[in-house]
This record gives C-alpha cells, sequence and structure tokens, in this order.
C-alpha cells in the first residue's frame, strides 16, 4: 500500500539507515572468542548484535538511559471505558513529579531518568520543574461523535515528541523507554490496533486498569461506534491515529522516529506504546529494527501488536500498568548485553582452551 | 518415601519456617493501596510477597546480594563427554578471579558480589585473596566405574557449603545467588535428575557446552552406565549425589539450606544448579518456597527440573552458560519487587482517585 499523505514526505519520515552488517559480523566475532560456549549467551547475544546495528558501534555504552512517559486525556473517557475516573491522569502525572509511581521507582531502581510530558491532560498541572509541556489541548475530542484530533493536530503531537527528543539530545541520551498515561487510552489503542491489523475486535480490546466484564461489553461497542463513524483508512497511518488515537500516542510516534534517527535504542513498553509503534513502523517501515520490546502485556491485544511487529518481548511477567514500567524493567538486560561485548575477556587473554578438535 | 539415614537428622536437614500468611496477608494489603490498578504489576507482586515470606519482613531490603559460584572437576570427563578440555575448568576459575567471565561482568552490572569457590578443582589454582578453598578432593571419581563420591564425602561437601553461608552471613548478606563451574558437570546432573525424576535419560541430558550429536550419544551412553554401575536410590537423595553428583553439586546443596535457614532468598541459576535444588528439596521439602528459578535454561533437563521443583522461570533467554549468570540477571527483578513495596505512594498519599464504584 501506499501512504498517500504529502506530509509524509517530510524529513521526519524518512527511511531510517540500515544496519551496517560488517559491524554486525565484527561483533558476532567478537561474541565467538569470548569466555563462554559459542551462542551461549543466547538471546543476550541477539541483543547485543542489535544494539550494535542501532548504535553503529562495536563497543557500545548506555550508561544514559531515560523513560520518556507521555500524558494526555482522551474525550472518550466519557462514555465510561475505564475503571477509574478521568481526573486521575493529572492526579498521576503529579505523582511522577513527585517520584512515587511505579515508572519511577523502578526507573530509580536501574538508575534511569524519567521525562513526564503533558501531551494534553484535561487540566492544568500546577508549574513544576521536571513537567515538561507540549499540551496539544485539553483531551481530545469524543471518538464516538467525531474524529479524535484533526489531521493537523495530530501531526503536530508526532512533531512535539519529535523536536522533544532532538532537544533532549543536548543533555545526552543513550537509550529511549517509551511509557503513557491517559484515562481511557487502552480503548484508543485497542482502536488504533484493530483498524490496523484487521485482527478482530474482541482479540485486540482488554480489561485495562480492571474493568468488569460489563464494562467491558460498552468499551467493545464504544470503540466499534468509533470506528463506524470515522472510518479511519489503514493505508493512511496519520488518518488511523488522528481519528481514533491520542495525543500521547502521537507523541511517542514522534519520539520513536526521532530516536531511531539519533541512533538511540528504542526500548516499547506495553500495549499502548505498541499501538504507537504499529503506526509508527507503518510510516517509516526502517524503523522496526531499532525496536526492542521489553514485555508481553497482559493486555490481550498486546500480542496482535508483538506480532504485527516481529517483535519477541525479553519479559514476561503479566505486567499491565503501563508508564513505561515494563521499559525499566527490561533496561539491565541491555546494559549487560553491552557489557558482555566490552568486558567479557577472550580465550586468549584469560589464556582459556578453546574446545576439543 | 521415607529419608532413610540417620545423618539427615542432623540440624541442616530440620524443616524451615513456614512463611508468617499474616505478614503476607499484610504485604497484599499494600500492594493493592498503591497508586496502580490492583495486581497490575503481575509477577513483580507475586515475588514481593515470596521476599515478604522469606525474609520476614514487609519492608525488605536486597543491598547486599552475592552469587557463590562452586567449582569442582568430574572423573567421568575422561569418558570424552565435553566439547572442552577439563584443564578448562581450573582456567576459568581464574577467569573469575581475575572478573573476565560472564559472570563476573554481569554480577558487576547489577552491583553484585561474586563468591568463587575450589569444591574440588582437578589443579592447584594458585593462591588469590579472593579465592576460597574447600577443596574436598582433586575431582570426582570416574561415575561409570564406581561411585563418583563416597557418603562421607558428599555429606562432607554440603557441609562445607552450609557452613560457608554461615561464615560469609558475618559480611552481610540479603540475597544469595547460586553458579557452577564444572567441565563434565552437565552429565552429573542429567545422571542426578534422571534418578530422582525418572525421567527418560534423553529428555533430561543436553548438549552441556556443546557437543555434536555424536558425542550426546555417548554422553547419553556414558550416564546410562553409571545409573547402571551405581543403581542410586531415588528414596535417598545424598546416595544419588554422592554416586552420580559432583563436589559443587554438593557444595550447592549445603548454600541452599544454609541461606533459606538464614532467610534469605535464593535465585537458583540453570540445569546444574537446578540438579541441586532437586536434591535438596528432597532432603528439605520446606525449602522449595524460598527458592526463586532465575531462568529456562536451553539445556533441556532443565524444564524437568522446573517442572519437579513447581517453579516458574523469571526470564527465558535460551542462556546456557552457567556459572551464576541467569542468576545475576534476574537480580534486579527482586529488588524492583522489594522496592514496589517499600518506595510507592499509595492512593491517599498521591492524593489519586481510587476505582469508580
Amino acid at each position: 500500500m501506499q501512504i498517500r499523505d504529502a506530509s509524509t514526505s517530510l524529513p521526519l519520515y524518512q527511511p531510517l539507515a540500515a544496519f551496517d552488517e560488517a559491524l554486525i559480523h565484527q561483533a558476532q566475532l567478537r561474541l565467538d572468542c569470548l569466555t563462554k560456549p559459542k551462542g551461549s549467551l543466547g538471546r543476550l547475544e541477539e541483543l547485543a548484535k542489535q544494539i550494535v546495528g542501532i548504535t553503529g558501534t562495536c563497543a557500545p555504552v548506555l550508561n544514559q538511559p531515560v523513560i520518556i512517559t507521555m500524558a494526555s486525556d482522551h474525550g472518550v473517557a466519557e462514555e465510561g471505558v475505564s475503571a477509574y475516573p478521568q481526573a486521575v491522569t493529572v492526579q498521576m502525572v503529579q505523582n511522577f513529579l513527585q517520584g512515587g509511581a511505579a515508572v519511577n521507582v523502578l526507573a530509580r531502581h536501574v538508575g534511569c531518568r524519567v521525562i513526564v510530558v503533558d501531551m494534553g491532560v484535561a487540566a492544568d498541572i500546577p508549574t513544576h520543574p521536571h513537567l515538561v509541556l507540549r499540551k496539544m489541548s485539553y483531551g481530545t475530542r469524543n471518538m464516538t461523535q467525531t474524529a479524535a484530533m484533526t489531521r493537523a493536530e495530530c501531526e503536530a503531537a508526532i512533531h512535539a515528541g519529535y523536536a522533544l527528543v532532538e532537544q533532549e539530545l543536548t543533555e545526552g541520551i543513550h537509550l529511549v523507554g517509551l511509557g503513557e498515561m491517559g484515562i481511557g487510552n487502552t480503548t484508543a489503542a485497542s482502536a488504533i490496533v484493530a483498524a490496523m491489523t484487521n485482527q478482530p475486535l474482541d482479540r485486540v480490546t482488554g480489561r485495562g486498569t480492571g474493568v468488569d466484564a460489563k464494562t467491558w461489553g460498552k468499551k467493545l461497542a464504544v470503540i466499534q461506534r468509533a470506528l463506524d463513524v470515522n472510518r479511519p483508512d489503514p493505508s493512511d497511518p496519520i488518518d488511523v491515529l488522528a481519528k481514533v488515537g491520542g495525543f500521547e500516542i502521537a507523541g511517542l510516534v514522534g519520539v520513536m522516529l526521532a530516536g531511531a534517527r539519533a541512533h538511540l535504542p528504542i526500548i516499547l513498553d506495553g500495549f499502548i506504546v505498541g499501538a504507537a509503534a504499529v503506526i509508527a513502523v507503518r510510516l517509516v517501515p526502517t524503523l522496526r529494527p531499532y525496536l526492542i520490546a521489553s514485555h508481553l502485556s497482559q493486555e490481550p491485544g498486546h500480542r496482535a501488536v508483538l506480532e504485527y511487529l516481529k517483535l519477541r518481548p525479553l519479559l514476561e511477567l503479566q505486567l499491565r500498568l503501563g508508564e513505561g514500567t515494563g521499559a525499566a524493567l527490561a533496561m539491565p538486560l541491555l546494559g549487560a548485553a553491552c557489557k558482555i561485548l566490552t568486558e567479557m575477556a577472550t580465550f586468549d587473554q584469560a589464556g582459556v582452551s578453546g574446545q576439543i578438535r
């Protein structure tokens, strides 16, 4: 399928550099002369080579990781699709700023900074030195009645995410984890994934924050109505994103595209970040090898997302929280993969005998 | 089945304390008032409760982890069951002491100390300030001809592991990861697991360091011969361990028993550590809840081990290296689980609204 819109010819959407296969071969040679049976570190070795490909060096260093957690509200929340009131979005943003949320605890644990971004929260958040304000609006429109965003709003949100990473690069970043917060955003993510992957709606719609069976039924009906009213065009990912997405999801698309262009490994989180990745990869297919799936979420649509993206998760811990918590938990594995390459002794250095024959 | 031997009435083998269910209930209440949907951190929450049970506190701290990597040689190596010569055991111990092996790199990455123990390496290792010498002999006997160890030797090795942990406790330990090194030790582990679990030999015997199909066939025949010659009695785990085990495997049994008695979480590694755990749990069934399976190894018998132990691995990364590498990689998840309990804000503290209704 052809991407139709002229806007997608912007530099933002240009193909990303393919990996340098000679460099990856060099990394493989290095892995094979380290003091361990060949291939015995399994997926850690695959991860090491992927990071070499992304960063363009055989001695990658990931000392300065960040998680970018984008928050926004969703007009569709007024349909009663969440177990929590909409006010929780702004309250949780304040919790992020105070360092008390799960993503803060896990990011601190792995030595990672969290960048909290207001992409479109439906309330004014009291000024805070660490709050990054990129508010596109006070929440999206109710997608059961009209498009959640105009195409221009959606593109502006993508650009805001892209520009944010470009700006943060001056601070030094080695690695980008993605996270989100937004009451109602599993509803938007399910709508995106249904539209883009053509999977049955009930396969890609879950309990979100934990709704009961009755509310889940309503959630399905709400998403179906949003798809019927808006008729998003799967050959035009920005059309889908604008009509049934959200500001934080659009911002994350921009973050991925900018991060990959800066040769940073991009660590996905759960279902909502995954929906953003589906859009981003459809816009720029060469993005895919820059993505690392941190975990497989309990949210059922996440499996469809990872299958669509052909990504295999590093962890399966039955998480369903979002915020970037899965990305944080996977970060030590990426650091470990790099250090295998750079810190292990070779058979020669250590004076260890090789295989018999 | 009854444990037959009088020696198993020693304090070492006495039942371990059951978890305090009231404390675990308290931890559950705490988890449920933290700012996240109930249960949304999945297995991390289960892990947190297990650590509360093990440590006996609702605010566990795991700041001082260690990995105890025990090395020994195996007489059966002379049958040609490994892809590497026996000299690699002593060479790798020196690599551990110099900090160049995979376990050193991964342990440093997660802020963990490695304790390297010579339980029975078939050569003298040049003195090193960090080498812990508990040498029982210069390797076990060839188990295709006679018992690998006498019962007394085997029990001495278990006691040595037990005493080592008791001694190390004075340095401060919060968490014990297990690791091993020994050319030929997957052969011993397969023999133990076949004897103890009654699984078919070819289901619990793998390629070890990476032998070819022909050597794998020989390895199966060697193990079968060892079982036929020694007739280990599965109702008497020390008999099995003595006849077809190894000094490092016996030492690890002692480490597990002492660690659990000191209320430390015990992180298993791969197949060989798993074989030790099968013996330890058969000796002291109340040990099981103190064990945490770090990962599922590529070595096929590891699945049988974890099924026998009824443990679910935290990671599946296709590792097959041993040394304690899987234990190191899983450690950040344990720390994360504790910090969720101790560092996250509650709904009340953060002023976040609870569920609707």
